[in-house]
């Protein structure tokens, strides 16, 4: 039984990485804050201290709870009474792993980032402090989060598509096309950099996804690649597009692509999987369909609707609600948050905020008494 | 100035409506809590006092700030000195009128569900007393918080399309093609049911957003309707299925269905507007994208990226990570929640809980290193 | 039994309409010819002598098969031993009924283009003549040509929507948005011509294309209509843009758009019909595919492999291979042509004339050995 | 100067296989008579003597211009005065190579179905024979005809990707997912027979298809593959999915997969080149849009009408009307048609048989003067 056994409210987070300019870090805080299930109560934001500070305060987090390096985060909040049960990683790859071994001594959750680490002897030693330890190790391969990805793995493992025959997935991206390296992007930077991220480019910061999305999907791991890396970028040494052909311990043959330099795409994350009695067909950037077909039948396009439990389970609003919905929502909420603030002060909201308000309401009303009338009045032209 | 000037942290929130067996409820707890921005604190969350006391400490609600109705939380919240700010009233339409009011008039700012009351009395009632009141009234017409939503209407604003001419919306469903309200769905109920609804059946549940929205990124409204109202499910007396024509005071002209009725729909909500130079085209389930056309040029499918300001000014992701990534993500953290509170006691994660841990990470690099290995031998089959 | 019995090879046939600078006249020829059933012998095909000789020489007809007007056609074909046994009218609206009727009148089988007059009074006068002739007329409303809406039909007529609820029709275009009548195209002049045009502008150029589909596919004709009818265009008097609700007898209910003033539409003609139990729809930009949903159902994606008997009565080529691919394949015939009359006298193929040819079939064999020689050296790299 | 200078009239054309049960010959005869360019008047129709002698007759070919092979028919048509100009050779691969030479050789132009030939020895050797011939060597890879992939060439030429960076093709079907060549489909069988198809099995058939296009529109051809072929269907010996990796001289890399096993796909040949400056994307199943990008601009949906001469340029009907339409016209035509073949005897049309007629007419004329009559009285409901 842990020390946190008994304890009530959400999980208190702390947060490794992600201070200002940061991207995944933002990402993190809402995914952990969606369901009311983490708080975040410390971190080790940054590695320059000042910068540390500044990003704890702008997320409120308390002055003594903000630490300058994750060492020293690690060391107190294993010893606090309400001390973190959980933390996040979201540094850069070649940080991933001695932040994580070092929560993780500590019995501490550490849900990180991926890649595991930036080299393979890295996440080796990883793997068994991660043994040993006793807590738990989430890797955020977010895309395995999907209802509908939780559908097709479901509907592989109950003989769906039949036995596996072939997997084509590619993740690819423009972002990189350009130098952005060499145009001021931090997050170009370490990614094009071999000493934080590793020895994948692309494939360390996209393929990975590919990759683990099609073993999730089809449940069974490539035993073989052959595989074509290019760095078509002036002056990059790791890899900026690779293709890599996929070798099953089934019979099952397969190819993966994955470009950071393919213009026109913005984060085009694709996977078939095909059977020898059917295809399942997923994308990223449609997420809520999945293209579901068998011999002689007509392809189906399922939603949550008709995927089955497995889509379900995970969901926060009914199907033909997709996606963004809630941040459509929240939106709302965000611009009425900023209304408020400035009245607080009796001041106008800031330029540019924007929510329906009574004029809507009222049109609406009009409208719906309109149309009534129109229609008891056969169509009659009514005045709104 | 207000009682609230200075105040830090989140905004305090109080809840009517949205006990157990919402739908909408749930839905705007996740979108105030997404940012940080509120923090619920009240509620009376149902009229039936046992429901409201249960709901109350399901959601983690002081048993004080847990009320049995609107009018005691109104009263006590306006006098408590860290009482609630605002107040979101998630009840059926013919309970928006009275809690709305109730709460303006104590300068509590309210978030309410649309439409904004059941019938346009009460409406123009309502309206007199925000007007009154000095406290916000928002309505969570929330298709128009998308950010593609907002680069269309900048982008009429702007003379993208020209002198509006056309405008075709359009919202339907088929979750009352069969009976629902006589099978025991709660939804369908209170829907069907004029005493709660109103006069509009589809009409004021769907056909508003359907008609907010055109009016949104419009910028006009109809100035008169030509409608036929049906009711094809057994027994309904309200309008399941609507169209309407409509008539702009300058010149346009445009059609509006909604429907409930219509099999193989499930949030079908369209928007196409049209002027004499351009035309733009939105669709609630593939909500990313902006069809743009401009007389005698190519199409141009527009995302966050090549929208402009409008659309990235409340983006939280960067385009091409579509909506409901931040749900997938927080999917991750909502399994390792639960893990997390497993482990707590000693016990396994429940059943079905999975997320991406150490055995995903390690097999992600030796992708990585086994395609680096192949690529330098010339594309040598190398084993994972 | 006619004058033809026992005739063999294909039928003669003869065109009113179609010379130069006519759009539809052309397509008629090709459509006739597509399947070796006719053969053009005869034309009167344009009211201006010269350019109805100039157009029948271009065409190959006999000098003494080419005449100045339709009616001495009807009545010299009629008395040839070798005359024509149908004929292809392909004139503006307002000459549609005269022809039509001094071919009936002599037992000749008329294919009319539609609307099949330009006036309701001049259409009852044709229906009678047509009964009394016994000869056939054909209105060629192409659209109910296609393999998949003929399968839509038969699935309506076997029940597969259930009882029809609602229908949803469109045809919009955009080019009349800009005043072409007024910039030299004699396509939208005759067009915007209410003398030979009748009664509708758009409405009857393609709004009778839409409401005949939707009548076609549902088996059901609306019994009423409520419409809205606009002129955007300067100086129209005819309508550009038309919207109407539709009541039919059974109680369903519609509504149907048309527009030449659309922008970024080029041929959207949408039909979608619905019933208590399902629905289909299907659009002409891409109508290989009809989209079939049920209540409780995914939808499904039919194709002429999966939609049945009706879909593939009239098919040419198999399911995937849609339209245009014997077109694209006639382009390599037609080019090949081109450079072979090029070659008849010794000169080089016209510029731009293009087909593949001996290099692309080497390489296409070299890319075949190459890569079955690389896969039996287990992926070695295998030059070209 | 060839013999044929001065000719008149349609291409006189012979044809090598294609009999009864054959598809790509019917495909050759209805491409070839489509523009009015060619009139087969020959033919050696299979290597069974009865069998070409029935479908000589079944298409109205003269007794004495049908052959019993292809070797008499080269010689005598060689003679002849009104002798064929050029001759479709549409039999299986391995019967490519004699009949091409034999006709090449009398300086006949020769039309071949693809692949060239069945072996790369015999390429070579036809090659040669082709350049001492004088005559032409067409060679139906039909894809490369079609308008949009006529753009997509043009564009890379002139720039709009920039310099090339990566090929992405593949072609996949799964009419062989299970075992046809055992269930009594000759095409099965002659495709999966390394005697008759040669080395290549699904490569050979269509791989050459994805592979020609690539290099047609690229204008580069890879200098090396590395490729992994898969006969997953029992008892086959030829490849029936194949994937290769691809090298180009320039640096581009790429990757082709091509598949007769792939559940859910019918003809799914899908073609995407970028470069460094920009990105087209084609797919036969919607052959009508080409997605055109550029980095740091929306993605356009080009169509014929903004995509340039190339497209326009051997199009028959104007954009938007997309492929289909005029089969779907040459339906009308061919419904017609059956029906004044049975008006010969005084016979009715056979069961099944239906076009457009009068009662369409008159009904399209209701519609249109019902319309016109509500819009006038204001949308009143005016019956039909």
């Amino acid at each position: 039984m842990s020390r946190f056994a008994g304890r009530e409210g959400p999980i208190r987070l702390g947060m490794v990485g992600g201070g200002k300019d940061a991207f995944i870090g933002a990402v993190h805080r809402i995914a952990a804050r969606m369901d009311g299930e983490f708080q975040l109560v410390a971190g080790a934001l940054s590695s320059t201290p000042e910068k540390a500070r500044e990003s704890g305060a702008a997320l409120g987090l308390a002055a003594d709870r903000t630490y300058d390096d994750f060492e020293a985060m690690a060391k107190r909040e294993a010893r606090l009474k309400d001390g973190i049960e959980a933390v996040a990683i979201v540094t850069p790859n070649h940080m991933h792993f001695a932040p994580s071994r070092a929560f993780l001594r500590r019995g501490i959750h550490v849900i990180c980032d991926k890649p595991m680490t930036a080299t393979g002897a890295e996440a080796r030693k990883l793997a068994k402090e991660a043994e040993k330890s006793g807590a738990l190790f989430a890797l955020t391969h977010n895309y395995s989060g999907y209802p509908m990805i939780r559908a097709a793995r479901e509907m592989v493992a109950g003989g769906f598509i039949g036995a596996l025959r072939g997997v084509q997935v590619e993740y690819v991206q423009d972002w990189l096309a350009a130098p952005a390296e060499q145009l001021g992007s931090k997050q170009a930077e370490w990614r094009t950099d071999p000493a934080r991220s590793g020895a994948g480019g692309a494939l360390g910061d996209i393929g990975t996804h590919a990759f683990q999305l099609a073993a999730f999907v089809t449940g069974e791991a490539p035993e073989a690649v052959s595989a074509d890396l290019s760095s078509f970028g002036a002056g990059r040494t790791l890899d900026d597009d690779a293709r890599a052909l996929l070798r099953y311990a089934s019979g099952a043959r397969g190819a993966l692509w994955c470009s950071q330099v393919a213009p026109g795409n913005e984060n085009r994350l694709v996977l078939r999987v095909y059977g020898d009695r059917g295809s399942l067909e997923w994308a990223q950037e449609t997420p809520e369909t999945l293209r579901a077909a068998q011999l002689g039948e007509a392809p189906r396009i399922l939603t949550r609707a008709t995927a089955g439990e497995a889509a379900t389970r995970l969901q926060r609003i009914p199907p033909g609600h997709p996606e963004g919905y809630l941040e459509a929502f929240a939106n709302i909420y965000a611009e009425t948050a900023a209304a408020i603030r400035a009245a607080r002060d009796g001041a106008a909201a800031p330029a540019g905020v924007m929510f329906p308000g009574v004029a809507d309401g009222l049109m609406g009303l009009r409208f719906v008494e309109a149309c009534v009338a129109s229609a008891r009045r056969d169509g009659k032209w009514t005045a709104l």
